[in-house]
């Protein structure tokens, strides 16, 4: 099983705090050594940054903490391989394009006989469940709308799609395409919305403490997302039920629970 | 214009001697300022580094410039913005997956008047004339192969594709899907081969010498092509007339001149 983070902001905003302790999670704190990966959308470019060292002693995690990257939609995935041997094409968060946009996907859980018939244009490069669920999802949506719909058009089809999948095992998933950004929590996905006044957070994992007013102004609200709760101060909401959410600029728009679905 | 840089080795090698120097490019010693980027392969894996800031200040710049990723089949660009504004979805190189492989591009050149009909499944996210070359090579390699074809089967129909793009203006590229490398040559692109002994190699942009028996051992030839070359001693070979040329395991395989063609 592995580590999500994920952040939907209304203002572009750097990520160096949340993944200060998420890295340390990679490798030093926790059991996630089997590689890590992070996607920042600026605009509709995106760019991802991903590594097979564990993230606690990667040089380009160490780049990631340090370089502000200023970004409205973060995907983070810190890997404990399940299926798929540790090598760079099985690392999250996986990218495609669909409707000219790029669209970043990471999953946490474990699906079991999940082995879609693809045959259109999207085709697994590396031999994830995760990889082969994000395919699934892409070839039914350009299946179903011939150009990009509003993510509340998107949202019943991806929750009917996330549910086939559900029924092979534990779905949580993150998915951006720069826009707006869905979650399905099937377990222990959670999420914390930050607004001004900010009060100042410390890290569980490591020994750095922050003034969300000095970073992000107080005028901006800071909204972000974890499997597990990285700051010992603020009030985390764990998703109840298996369930798919769509934020738009830091707000939670839509929440609905996942339906239960035979295996598809 | 832009600057391009390629590598394709027999076996996994860094790239950061010749990068140290094609970065100065970026920015300070000639006038390539509107970002940078570069692919790296790793089997079937591939992770891009892209940033709009000029790759002789960008931090990014400098984590590859001093972490040695071992790979295969390189492709880099600096870029000089001819269309399509600076931005991260406009910074090369772009990625796209087909027939389940990553595929890579990056070009040099200006194409006048090319809007192709793009209806299949690769549509372009920024708006250069470069990513729609891309996005129109990927569509008709897709209907012409419903499975990956070999280098050889699929160099004809390039040629055929890249003469019809070239009928609109300078088109340099280099496109690899990390097993091989194919790069056209309309103007100014060269290469070097390496092999052993290696002589000591000494940057003309910078201020670097390195001694290649110690890098890459002498069992390893390590061949590498830059639109001008980066080193000042070693023979480089320019490209002759317009050419597309096919690099497996570090060594020329088919080398055609591209026909001229109408513009398609």
């Amino acid at each position: 099983m592995c580590q999500l983070l994920g952040m939907n902001c209304n203002t572009p905003t750097d990520i160096c705090f949340s993944f200060s302790g998420f890295r340390i999670r990679g490798g030093r704190s926790d059991v996630h050594k089997d590689g890590w990966g992070i996607a920042f959308f600026e605009g509709k470019g995106c760019r991802s940054f991903i590594d097979v060292q564990q993230a606690s002693d990667s040089p380009v995690a160490e780049l990631v903490r340090r370089y502000p990257i200023k970004s409205t939609n973060v995907i983070s995935h810190i890997r404990m391989a399940t299926q798929g041997r540790v090598a760079l094409e099985n690392t999250h968060p996986f990218q495609r394009e669909l409707w000219g946009r790029h669209w970043v996907f990471a999953h946490n859980g474990d699906l079991k006989d999940f082995h879609p018939r693809l045959v259109g244009p999207y085709q697994p490069v590396g031999d994830t469940d995760s990889e082969r669920a994000f395919c699934y999802l892409l070839h039914h949506l350009r299946n179903e709308f011939a150009s990009a719909p509003s993510p509340e058009r998107m949202f019943p089809v991806l929750r009917e799609l996330t549910a086939r999948i559900a029924g092979h095992g534990e779905f949580n998933f993150l998915l951006s395409n720069g826009d707006f950004l869905f979650a399905h929590r099937a377990s222990k996905l959670s999420y914390i919305i930050r607004k001004a006044p900010f009060a100042t957070a410390h890290l569980t994992d490591d020994d750095l403490s922050i003034d969300f007013n000095e970073v992000a102004g107080a005028r901006h609200p800071v909204p972000g997302r974890a499997t597990l709760p990285l700051t010992d101060k603020g009030t985390w909401n764990g998703f109840g039920g298996r369930r798919l959410h769509l934020f738009v600029n830091g707000d939670p728009v839509i929440s609905e629970s996942t339906p239960t679905s035979p295996r598809g």
